[in-house]
């Protein structure tokens, strides 16, 4: 099929809050038949894979609402309105974890859920890390305890499920792939 | 700190549609004080590493309305009503690819937002594929363009942002780290 656009009838806001808005929409689908859509707009969000000297992977133990537990996760956040993603990544690296990097490089970009959602995620490499001392704290309704992981213990991590995001479970991917080229 | 954990003061349903819910909740905080916070609630899902015996991964162009454009895809689909991953993962590839396959392992599963979302996708590799004649059709709002990859190509795909989100880019990956630990 050439053609799979879906055109938009109608979208109807729902609902509009501090973070996501979810829209209904009729669409009229490649065959001429008409559906519905429910879609989440998101303001997208930067992740950062940050390996200090010692080559090991920073992470934070963070309570995740929508999932009803804690999960490790490599730093990350959203984008505030008009930001660079670049500036985010320092920014949510210095908060979370109080680190800031030397160096800081655009990995990838991917959308987290295709099927409902418009999230995107930059995922950044940051080496080169130093303690700041005035580091920038986290948001009032933010906790997190710092983990620094060394491969081994994050891929453990993966199989016992307390690292058990996409994003988080991609840059573990990540780290075992350079591992591997480094060998190779 | 030692509990992280958020507690659900008041929950309220926003939206229930045919796809995902959105709730909106009251918490208190770690340290007393009360946020908001934003849930979408959906049944989760599967998605397939398929490998053809000629060594390429089997994808999928789609339309995507949250992102109002075409994604190339591993083959993936949501779980319907109490039906086991497995199953669903099968009937998924079935339909969006014509193929059985003989061998199907569980690789991972991620959640996919955590921020807002409790979406799981459970990541599975099919390997002995061959086409089956009397293969179940796609949903009736579904319509697909199948293709079939070598890693190179998938890679370019990557870095022309065609395959753009998070579990074919990791599943891009997984095929990298398998080719990078072969010839380690």
């Amino acid at each position: 099929m050439d053609n799979l656009t879906e055109k938009t009838i109608k979208s109807e806001e729902i609902f509009s809050g501090k973070i996501i808005s979810l829209h209904l929409q009729d669409v009229e689908l490649p065959n001429g038949k008409h559906s519905k859509r429910e879609i989440i707009k998101h303001p997208g969000a930067v992740a950062v894979i940050a390996v200090t000297d010692e080559n090991k992977v920073v992470m934070v133990e963070q309570y995740r609402k929508a999932l009803e537990r804690t999960i490790v996760e490599i730093p990350a956040g959203k984008l505030e309105k008009g930001e660079e993603p670049e500036i985010c990544a320092r920014r949510e690296l210095e908060e979370e974890t109080g680190y800031e990097c030397s160096s800081l490089e655009l990995l990838t970009s991917f959308y987290t859920s295709p099927g409902f959602a418009d999230e995107i995620v930059h995922v950044y490499v940051a080496k080169g890390l130093t303690k700041k001392e005035d580091a920038a704290g986290l948001d009032e309704d933010e906790f997190v305890n710092l983990e620094e992981l060394t491969l081994e213990e994050a891929l453990k991590y993966v199989t016992e499920q307390k690292i058990f995001d996409a994003k988080t479970i991609f840059a573990v991917q990540y780290l075992q792939l350079q591992e591997a080229l480094k060998h190779k």
